[in-house]
């Protein structure tokens, strides 16, 4: 069976992040549709909101039904203007404002660039600072760093370390260094000595021994690295020394770099704040 | 004059990212309103479920006015007991839902896992993959790998060539390198030869003399480095190359990372599909 088409438009006067990650959100509880998306970011002129809805508007004919449109526009005119497209229009902004406005008892200041602007500074520099502390203190580099980090995820190779601190300096500006475990930290029941002082900080990764051995043998294929064994012996080590000296951890299996990343936070009892 | 204060919560039975994201777009146009925001993921149990509940009652007696709560849950139930909360509760999900219920004659699957969850262990890959091939291909590192890049970006140090590499990994699964343009790529008009192979994917990044200087000397202070006409001369040189060689360039002063990744997909005109 082919699946029904239908075209989506993601249209902001801004990046259109927050409309892109929304409508991914919904549209992916409608399986039986295959969606055609087109995002149309930083349309803040006439000229190109013009342009704009006759994209919109020959998206439909081509497809035979109306478009769905999901809108972020500051802009109270273009607003409008997209709300006569032949189209679904979902205006993001607008249902919710409406009803915060109610309860706030004010008026939205409907100011551009506060969401995922560099509305501070401070802020900005410190999102930008973590991800380059993430860069600088990746796979068990530069111990000296490790005085300022927020949290020390340790793991085994490939058990998700790496992506997972580069997201939480991204997005809520922690600054989160990795050690990766590797046989010489497996001779005895000891935490590395590097990790000692920082104990208070640690977090462990752990993975599908069966998961991790498909994911290295893509790396290395055929290699000593790669074999299942050698994965289990490693998994069941790091966990054995996660439990020893009662280091939270959580697995990674089958779950993505955001869960991951929420699930962290949440056992780390860090206070979780989305910046940018 | 202090700010009213406002309890804000965000519940999600899964990370509670798409909620927290789009409750932050809405707030901030309240630059009035102090919100003090709790975010409670994974809430997948009765228990959890009344442990919430009591956690926003108590939060609106505590300020005197009723919380505001924004909620992505796909389990139905849970939905309406979260509706008997005193607060004003925007359910995220539920208005857009029977809006494009109706547009599609569709019944939503209500599934969870479909948004930040690992539906596709293929595109999964593919963003892991892309956050580590921009970790090895930082800092003119690894030109080996240059073949493999969708994009190359370039510019002077601190220009915001990582974490925008970085982001569009994580958020677009792209395959993203950067090299650092120095005094020795400036010696005549030429590109740098490493890059000259790869002329059709390089992205030129440029930022305000003093911006940068301001972000060199936090660096280095009172360094060669972080002096003003240094700055001046590398960023005047490093335009002069975007521009004789037709390279697109953007420039990111005082933008975020997000702006600077969807500019830098926008201008470079490859197409942008957000995973994860």
């Amino acid at each position: 069976m082919s699946l029904e088409k239908r075209s989506v438009f993601v249209v902001s006067d801004r990046t259109g992040l927050t409309a892109e990650e929304l409508a991914r959100s919904l549209l992916t509880q409608f399986p039986q549709v295959h969606f055609v998306t087109t995002v149309l970011p930083f349309v803040d002129s006439d000229d190109k909101l013009k342009d704009v809805l006759r994209q919109i508007n020959e998206g439909g004919e081509e497809n035979g039904s109306r478009p769905i449109v999901f809108v972020t526009f500051v802009n109270a005119d273009y607003r409008k203007q997209i709300d006569q497209a032949n189209a679904l229009v979902v205006d993001v902004f607008s249902s919710f404002m409406g009803l915060l406005s109610r309860e706030l008892n004010l008026i939205p200041s409907w100011q551009a660039g506060y969401s995922h602007g560099v509305t501070d500074q401070l802020r900005y520099n410190s999102r930008i600072d973590a991800v380059h502390f993430a860069m600088d203190c990746d796979d068990g580099v530069n111990p000296d760093a490790y005085d300022q980090a927020d949290l020390i995820l340790v793991g085994v190779s490939r058990s998700g370390k790496t992506p997972t601190c580069v997201y939480l300096a991204m997005h809520f500006g922690l600054y989160c260094a990795n050690y990766p475990l590797t046989d010489d930290d497996f001779l005895d029941d000891g935490l590395p000595p590097v990790l000692i002082p920082y104990r208070d900080r640690l977090f462990g990764l752990t993975i599908d021994p069966q998961r991790l051995h498909e994911i290295r043998e893509k790396r290395r294929p055929d290699s000593p690295y790669a074999k299942l064994a050698q994965c289990q012996l490693e998994i069941r080590r790091a966990e054995g020394m996660y439990r020893h000296h009662s280091i939270p951890m959580s697995d990674t299996s089958g779950i993505s770099v955001e869960e991951i990343a929420a699930t962290v936070l949440q056992r780390s009892g860090i206070h979780r704040e989305l910046l940018g």
